[in-house]
């Protein structure tokens, strides 16, 4: 007991948190907060060292709080540590610019990038790590933890509940770690109301709230137009319906952002039905209100949706579609980036998306050497989890084809779709990947990968399926990858004779190998060809931004 | 367009949950409801078929909602699909044996694991799968989405908002997919007062709340007696902590359950101490709050500890330590199981607990031929994150070892720690884990292991530790591990010239390869013998559940 130390203070952070709560009383103010003061709010309750999480999403983003927090004096709050998913607005750069901020972990900074990484450069700012979204929330709970967050929701009351709408995404991971760590909660909201319609966070959890000039900036990200898939791209689509999602009866499952895979959706209906496969396969999703899953919704292939955040211009037609989505008795949905991450990551049998490179191993990378984007929710979802333990038969077909001996564990199905070249000709099978240059660029431990070759299942190009699961050598892995890399130098590499041993032992598989007709492809197999059709599908109830609208 | 679907209804479960909550006013049911009409209330909201998630936690249990699901009658509910974390009450099973029940998917059953299996055995129960409790939390958003919830909270006020208290364990997450999938929510409660300490879950949220004739059942599951801890766990306590958390600089990690952990926690104040490991291993934790713990946590070890739920005896402790511990404005804890995990994979850097059963290639299982146990949480922070990407001083150290060539990503680090024989003089390591037969006789797709060999990276055992990851081939692997299962059959068919040499690179280290004397260890090394010696350390704070004092 000699060790026993008595004078130790154990409520610094609480102290902390109360002498910046008494100082803001001092100055006048009270839980609602004008937005003209909430500069001079943000230097009273944030003190320079302080770790930060400004809520900044993959859609929904604090813009309001966010530009005021740039528009502190760096000579009264500097060094900020952020903690913050997505760097998307300017301002998010600005504080580091500003000498507000001078640390960033973060998941995505796809808008950012180039600046983000110029400011590298510019040894202004120093990256943490480069996180998946749940991998960053788990930090809020053990090493991150903010002293301050400031948030973003639709409504607020009188007393500080906290209506989120439709778009929770981040926000009750964020607001959780920091509330009951002694931090300062500050939310901007769209509206306040007398009676909010349902209440998403407790007034308790919230410390300040602050009607916004204007409402909060959400982007539309999920949004792909039918007119612009292309015929490889149904081609692709097609591919991956009955080469993989029949086979494997893949019910549950997440697909990525892009045209690729709003092409798999927009065949649901038409040439999956026609296969038999309707109830048969993508009925549970973990997935945003994709407006490209309409008709499939529509024509009774979906049994549930659960999503990270929203789309904009999907809120009325979510309302009606209650069996669907997650909604409340409100009727708007409830979203939650943490729940349908982790859904994503042991619930689903599946991921399939897109990616700029993929090399001979088959670890693939969004990352290009002049910037830094990070990895958002793909490494989670495109992993096998380890840690499941359950079957399907989705995951035991796949893991009986990755083992020769007794079955052990399943695999769970983590497909990568991409055309062998993408835009400026630049081909996406290449020797090494650029994020072993951007890894030495950015002095970082890892090489930003997106998804290990070891976790990657199929490849699909316009040329075909390489079933990486049975393949037994590295070797024969590289042709498999080689044999679907089309005519980029990789695939022009290729071993014939070995690349045909492996068609004929099924681990490659040609269009016509599944009885798909390549030059019978036709945009006309879509269920919906424009946004317009969308609209229509939905019975008007979708009602697309503007910059979606040609009509 | 000729696939369009008019005559859907999209609002069949909202309409099926307003039509008995409309049947239940009709019987004179308010919000808040008499117990003894609890079972009336069942009987008019559950329906036959529904899928049920009773709260069943790891300590804390919707006990009285559970004996009244009982006491149910099998003619007006029969046929529920239940979903439940942990099977640990009587009246658990009870609903399966009088036909209320057919169907479960669980994560684990500890206490009622032989009924469990002789229900199986007599055709009354179909078991789904076993999950992990994220997993199973990722499936109530996907396709085991409840239709009807029965929840447990320590207080509601007159509105129906709930103040979970310190355990707040799965609540929010089985809340949330309930009653946002058009569900009902119904919760038992210790207590109705006007003004709760803090709300935790808003009213919006809840259907019913009853105040139950007598306080939920909580056991005090993670506290283990000084008293009990042996000098040979004591002897394996040091070389983790000499062997594997110094090298590693391990700072956040996870604990099991266990004697062998809390030794581990009972010498950071002075063996760690004294080896200079203060502030360079162990601060921030996923842990329950550990009464182990008190001392580490006096000393100034640890920097904070984020919990799944919470420990009997532990709240007033917890209230004076905010800077350690996740607290409410009101002082009491918040915890959350499922954030608490989604630290432990992601956010730590390591996990260690023991285990029943080990294979010579190093997979693990708690499973017996006649209990069916479960996983509960282990195979989660005990698996090889691969959507992780930040990197960590450990994480990294560890990759390189597994790897030759260049560190494309690193590995979380898992230990076993065990004795070679436990009770009955059982030998752990075997040459065929006890889970291969069980799998026949539930007739699963998957063996139920708890931890795959592959994502082992230590085992320790009181004859040394084995580093798996240095390994380079199965044979090896094999050797490293019958070098440290002692007197085993295993242990004894090792070839002792093989594990010599692997001795000599570093891969098998005995105690004195690590300078510690195994004559010189001794139970006076431990900071607290007793838990009398506990309640000291906390300076009187900790008040443990009587069965723990002899004074």
């Amino acid at each position: 007991m000699d060790h026993m130390v008595k004078t130790h203070l154990w409520d610094k952070q609480r102290t902390r948190r109360q002498d910046k709560l008494d100082l803001a009383k001092q100055k006048g103010f009270e839980k609602k907060v004008e937005h003209a003061r909430v500069v001079e709010l943000l230097e009273t309750v944030i003190a320079c060292g302080d770790r930060v999480c400004l809520e900044g999403n993959n859609q929904k983003q604090a813009d309001f709080l966010s530009k005021s927090l740039s528009q502190c004096h760096p000579e009264v709050i500097n060094d900020l540590h952020i903690v913050q998913s997505v760097l998307a607005l300017p301002s998010h750069i600005d504080v580091f610019e500003k000498g507000i901020a001078s640390k960033v972990d973060f998941s995505f900074a796809g808008p950012q990038s180039l600046r983000l990484a110029q400011l590298v450069q510019q040894q202004k700012i120093t990256i943490g790590s480069i996180h998946t979204y749940l991998e960053l929330y788990g930090r809020y709970f053990i090493d991150l933890t903010p002293n301050v967050c400031l948030i973003t929701a639709h409504a607020a009351d009188q007393e500080g509940n906290l209506y989120t709408g439709a778009n929770t995404e981040d926000t009750p991971a964020i607001i959780e770690a920091t509330a009951f760590k002694s931090g300062i909660v500050i939310v901007q909201v769209n509206e306040i109301v007398d009676k909010l319609p349902r209440v998403d966070v407790p007034a308790d959890w919230v410390d300040f709230y602050i009607k916004s000039p204007k409402p909060n900036y959400i982007e539309p990200l999920f949004t792909r137009d039918p007119a612009q898939i292309t015929e490889v791209q149904i081609l692709m689509a097609m591919m991956v319906i009955k080469g993989i999602y029949a086979p494997y009866q893949i019910k549950r499952l997440n697909h990525g952002i892009g045209f690729d895979t709003a092409a798999i959706e927009l065949l649901l209906p038409t040439y999956a039905a026609s296969l038999g496969l309707k109830g048969q396969i993508c009925t549970n999703w973990a997935l945003n209100p994709h407006p490209t899953l309409i008709p499939a919704i529509e024509s009774g292939f979906v049994d549930s949706v659960h999503s990270f955040g929203s789309e904009v211009g999907m809120e009325d037609y979510i309302k009606e579609r209650p069996d669907i989505f997650f909604t409340g008795s409100d009727g708007s949905m409830r979203s939650n980036r943490a729940f349908s991450q982790t859904a994503g990551l042991y619930a689903c049998d599946l991921f399939i998306g897109s990616t700029l490179q993929i090399d001979l191993q088959g670890n693939s990378s969004t990352a290009t050497v002049d910037r830094i984007s990070g990895f958002g929710g793909a490494p989670n979802m495109g992993s096998d989890p380890h840690g499941r333990r359950h079957a399907s038969y989705a995951y035991t077909k796949a893991g009986r084809e990755a083992v020769d001996g007794k079955l052990i564990k399943g695999r769970k199905l983590v497909v990568q779709t991409v055309e062998t070249y993408r835009e400026h000709m630049h081909p996406v099978f290449v020797d090494e990947l650029d994020a072993w240059q951007l890894q030495d660029k950015m002095h970082s431990e890892l090489p930003p990968i997106m998804i290990y070759g070891e976790d990657v299942t199929h490849i699909v190009t316009e040329e075909g399926i390489a079933n990486l699961l049975l393949c037994r050598t590295p070797e024969e892995r590289e042709q498999a990858i080689r044999g679907v890399a089309g005519y980029t130098p990789v695939g022009m590499k290729r071993d014939i004779a070995k690349v045909q041993a492996l068609r004929q032992r099924g681990i490659i598989q040609r269009p016509e190998d599944l009885g798909i007709d390549p030059t019978q492809v036709s945009r006309d197999l879509l269920a919906a060809k424009s946004v317009k059709d969308l609209v229509k599908w939905s019975g008007g109830l979708y009602n697309p931004p503007s910059r979606f609208r040609n009509w």
